[in-house]
């Protein structure tokens, strides 16, 4: 599909990337750019074949497609070398959670001859660094890709991700960042939130109270385990739908607290049986397990 | 252990205390109260000894142990049946998730002459009924126990849940519902109130926002699915602990909002990174599987 692509940045998701291709035969060379030197021994691993590069610079010539996978606050150093050494030819897309940001980096700072497709695979996990990465993490997720005018282009990144089993959806930027300031962007800062509040209470009460976290705590603190520079990223950026989506919540949450303080019945338990139908439909949807407790243990 | 034991109320919980009984051969005849009939014949393809009760009276002589297992707002309805037909030979436990509230409820209207030791088994899921329940639910679990004057009977309470596999620890009423409000009651209503505030933007902005759950929202719906009268009751009895820990929670997302308005880098941060510390306290105390994911998919 491609000759040579260059991964910039090769953690959990690109090192996934990197597996993915390789598995696929989505490219004949495969270049990684990684800053960190501990990551570069474990990439090594990986497969004998991938090219690491110590630098970004114009000796790579004729490089088909760019995955930027490093942190969002990272593209703004990148673009340089890009603007450097790609060709009109290229095709540059990115993992980002959040779009609206990276367009607008993008449109100041990326030579107008160059075409960066926007990309946002929806996979992930709590965990960071390539030896957490699998052929697979992008299998039967949904990638979003911001459309663009350059259509064929367009359609060689969709063809890239269709290839790593994912399916592929067209988005305009606005619209995705709010939808993922609500399923995704939210539902990590309520996690480090809990997390934070239980260590507060921790402190003030002097207890233990982790050892008893199978009672649910223990599932907020998967997702809030997750990597602190990434997830800076997307709430700094996605700010105004966050302070929105917390607004929202805040609401929300004031609404249940009357319904416990004067022991409203019917409309507290309105809302906890309404709550079953989007675990229902999200099953139905294949977004998640249906086993039970996820299946664990 | 025990000649006659008696469940009364046989969901999630009550049928795998008696799967559990069952196969630690606990008791010599297992009694079985519930109320719902399409329940009561799954009840019986669990195990064709068990003997169903159609009423609770004193016909059934010798019982020596009651495990109640309804929803917590049964309590005050059983009782007087309690009354009736046990003898002060007897031991009866519960297994509700908050503990003044029962402790306040014994004292009031359970004959003097019985005991009534209090358990809570930290083992529970999202899904409800009978046919959920398995044999090793308490399995490596906590049990709580609230201590009691009667030393013979509480021994024996905890022998019980040591035999369905239970790690057994007393707690004063007052700090089990103070921690059990964080660890546990908070997260429930965080999860169902995440869940509430997604339902309101997909109302207000039309748009299918479940499709792209996987992005951490999925993790919410699966608690938020729990059983709405079990978690009505715990957030009604234990509602001085809830409005605390709401207020803490809310005041540390307002914390979290501030940083992210104003992009205070260093805060956030740290916050975010302490989380992680709390992940790795769950793994190490075994409160949760160690693989990424929960090891789904």
């Amino acid at each position: 599909m491609f000759k040579k692509i260059l991964i910039v940045g090769c953690g959990l998701i690109g090192s996934s990337v990197l597996r993915g291709s390789f598995n696929r035969k989505i490219s004949k060379k495969i270049f990684v750019y990684e800053k960190s030197k501990k990551n570069i021994s474990k990439i090594k691993k990986i497969n004998s074949k991938v090219i690491i590069l110590k630098k970004l610079n114009n000796k790579i010539s004729d490089i088909d497609f760019v995955i930027l996978s490093t942190p969002m606050s990272q593209y703004e150093r990148i673009i340089p070398y890009l603007n450097k050494f790609l060709s009109k030819k290229s095709i540059i897309t990115d993992v980002g959670s959040t779009k609206q940001n990276v367009l607008n980096l993008k449109n100041k700072k990326l030579n107008k001859s160059l075409d960066w497709i926007l990309s946002h695979p929806i996979s992930g996990s709590e965990v960071s660094g390539p030896e957490y990465g699998t052929k697979n993490l992008f299998l039967n997720k949904w990638c979003i890709i911001v459309s663009d005018k350059n259509k064929s282009k367009v359609k060689k990144v969709i063809r890239f991700w269709k290839k790593l089993g994912s399916k592929v959806i067209l988005m305009d930027p606005v619209e995705h960042d709010k939808i993922f300031s609500l399923t995704s962007h939210l539902p990590h800062l309520i996690a480090y939130n809990l997390i934070k509040t239980a260590q507060d209470f921790q402190k003030k009460h002097k207890k233990n109270v982790i050892k008893f976290s199978a009672g649910g705590l223990r599932d907020f603190s998967r997702i809030a385990a997750s990597n602190e520079i990434m997830w800076r990223d997307v709430f700094f950026n996605n700010r105004k739908n966050m302070i929105n989506a917390i607004n929202m919540f805040i609401k929300n949450l004031n609404s249940f607290k009357k319904n416990i303080l004067n022991l409203e019945d019917k409309n507290l338990r309105k809302k906890l049986i309404n709550s079953k139908k989007v675990r229902k439909q999200i099953i139905d949807l294949k977004q998640d397990v249906s086993k039970p407790d996820f299946g664990r243990e």
